[in-house]
């Protein structure tokens, strides 16, 4: 289609002033329904956890022993190797994170912040709020390719034996934000088995969508913790998970596992902070779940919710950029996101084409650290939140935004787009 | 009586083989039973906050509005100068250290992790997990005397004058844990309009306490962010309080009031941490206890249940305590604790002696910056959580211990108690 058609298209988008949002990787409020029953639980009479606990009073540091058994399969560990804190995983890989500045891990010499420099792998594209973190504590980050089995191995090898101020690694292992990647058992080998210059090198395992499932697939991946104590390395993995994308995002149970120096460390950590988390949540959870077999039927409800709209974008962007010269996109087996590739320079374009044409999308560069990709090529597609009209409606756009896009850089015109961050 | 009666009174209470523990100032399980309600709220069909808000999703960091409107009272602040979080209000005054540490306050030329020395003003007696915080950190703990109405100002007053390293004063205003103290309008005024030669100064206001009166007299303190703003001093406080001691002392809201500058101090460092706070136990609070008045009326129950316990105590030490000297303990009128004070060495004996006899008591020196009470005269007493019936039992038991300890340090027989901490 030539660039005067498509602007003629693009301005009839526009004219219709739709609305839409393909921001964040929210659940629609339809997956939030599932779980209403929480809303009423444990129920005025129901306060006792094993051990004759009552949920409602002062203690537990570690989470109560029922639900770290309900989390451990998630986890990837034994119950007293989980602690489980309050409604965000993100909140545990911050405080690990500051922890390790302002005291060391159990293996750091001193603390990272009397180093003279600290610094992250961060596979890319991968989760703008693992780089906020880093950016906002002056953590270096060091960005490594993301293939579609992980990181690219090869690179972060030599990086991590050569550089002692490289001191963790940020990993989305499963169905990966936001390209939906599924790291192989051989490089989960290879991340367990690693020389690092570092002795208190971390992997950041952030298993967010263990269970989210987008077909019969059901994908399962070795487990790094086992791998890693298997080599000798058993305090190098720090596992967080959530049930944020399985019960309520804002009222889940955010969970962590390692070794158990790695838990007594942070037993000991968060002594000061707190005298435990929320029980009774944890009880709630307990009660509504029951089990990984509870889990597990209810994500098949979530998938039947969300496994329709990754259908729609997929059919709609293959009908709409199939054979355009540099652009792709990913077909996530779960999680909650897709990643779509336009031409170098084209992305922020996008972004604030279908701005402006009522689409709000992640804004481009998000999934690179400090927010800049530099080749301006990367953009998160996030269907979950919209009603299914609406994903398609706002995939029809992004589809029109990127023909437009391309023929304005074929032709010569590509408007620049905030060239500075 | 003579050390030898007191010495056989002594072993027909071990003979009893009574297991009590007056340790920690936690509610009994008959005032947790008060807010039961809570473990159905919400209910199914109740998530919509105003503003549309879905209190199931993500969002929403500074805590749902009409929650705030909730607790504006107990924290001194109206609802826009209001940060809730999730179930400890310790974890905000972890926190907001952390935070200073690691980037400074809104006032800080620098991370106080950068400066040469950092402290801050300990009135003593106070809460070990205050000081627990400033331990961890390596924060120098300056301890000032803590008198009926207040700590000593004139001591704080030349301290924080000459000292750019003091950058910040504890304090827990009313009913305070362990002496029952109330701070003056003049303590407070004084802390208000202080001059301080460090900038970043902050006044850690834990209003633990505000509204858990124990007689009829409900004390009222003056307000410390208005008394401050009204001297300039706008940033000087950081107000904590949370319904721990409400409802749900392990699944309650944590809640912080600031100047407006603070409070996007606070929200801006909160925001690499988590998405928001856990909405729908906010919701489930406002639905239960609705405003302030419901908030007082729930206050009165507790006031039931709890002033017998602290008038046995009273009582018990009256009878049997008065006129021995150097003893003497406080009589709080709200709050969670009693300070008693025994002759100069003997605080240690007698937390051993109960022991020994199935007495639980708080560690000597707790109360004390490192746990060391140099004088070894404090014992905080906490008869929050045993049966009306166990508490008397423990007081009698105490009051036991007390005189043993008295005989023997008189007949020079005291036994020493591990001299060293």
């Amino acid at each position: 289609m030539s660039l005067e058609l498509l602007q003629k298209e693009y301005e009839a988008l526009r004219a219709k002033a739709i609305k839409l949002d393909l921001t964040r990787g929210k659940p629609a409020p339809e997956q939030l329904e599932l779980s209403n029953e929480l809303l009423a639980l444990p129920g005025t009479g129901d306060f006792t956890a094993e051990g004759a606990t009552d949920v409602r009073n002062y203690g537990g540091l570690q989470g109560l022993a029922e639900a770290r058994k309900l989390l451990s399969s998630l986890l990837g560990a034994p119950a007293e190797q989980v602690v489980l804190a309050n409604n965000a995983s993100l909140s545990l890989m911050h405080d690990t994170i500051i922890f390790s500045l302002v005291k060391g891990n159990a293996d750091s010499a001193k603390p990272w912040g009397k180093e003279e420099e600290i610094s992250l792998l961060c596979p890319v594209p991968g989760y703008d709020r693992h780089f906020r973190i880093c950016e906002d504590y002056g953590i270096e980050m060091i960005p490594v390719a993301m293939n579609a089995d992980g990181p690219d191995m090869d690179e972060v090898e030599r990086l991590v034996a050569a550089d002692a101020s490289i001191r963790g690694i940020w990993c989305v292992p499963k169905y990966s934000n936001p390209t939906g990647a599924v790291y192989s058992d051989a490089v989960i080998e290879r991340l367990a088995s690693m020389k690092t210059a570092a002795k208190d090198f971390r992997i950041f395992w952030d298993n967010a969508y263990g269970v989210h499932h987008l077909t019969d697939e059901k994908i399962e991946i070795a487990n790094i913790l086992e791998r890693a104590a298997a080599h000798g390395n058993a305090n190098r993995p720090f596992v967080f998970a959530s049930t944020s994308k399985i019960t309520f995002s804002g009222a889940g149970i955010g969970g962590f596992a390692a070794s158990k120096e790695n838990v007594a460390w942070l037993l000991a950590r968060l002594t000061p902070r707190t005298i435990g988390p929320d029980k009774v949540n944890q009880l709630r959870h307990v009660r509504f779940l029951k089990d990984a077999a509870g889990i597990a039927a209810l994500m098949e409800k979530h998938r039947a919710l969300l496994a329709p709209k990754f259908a729609a974008v997929e059919e709609i962007f293959a009908a709409g950029l199939t054979g355009l010269k540099d652009v792709s996109w990913t077909k996530p087996k779960g999680g909650y996101f897709t990643s779509l590739d336009v031409p170098a320079g084209c992305a922020k374009r996008v972004v604030s084409l279908a701005k402006d044409a009522g689409v709000v999308l992640t804004p481009a560069g998000a999934t690179h650290p400090y927010g800049k990709d530099e080749a301006d090529r990367t953009i998160r597609i996030a269907p979950s939140f919209p009603k299914p009209e609406d994903v398609r409606a706002a995939a029809e756009a992004v589809v029109l935004c990127v023909k437009l896009a391309c023929a304005e850089k074929e032709a010569g015109v590509l408007e620049p787009v905030g060239a500075k961050a």
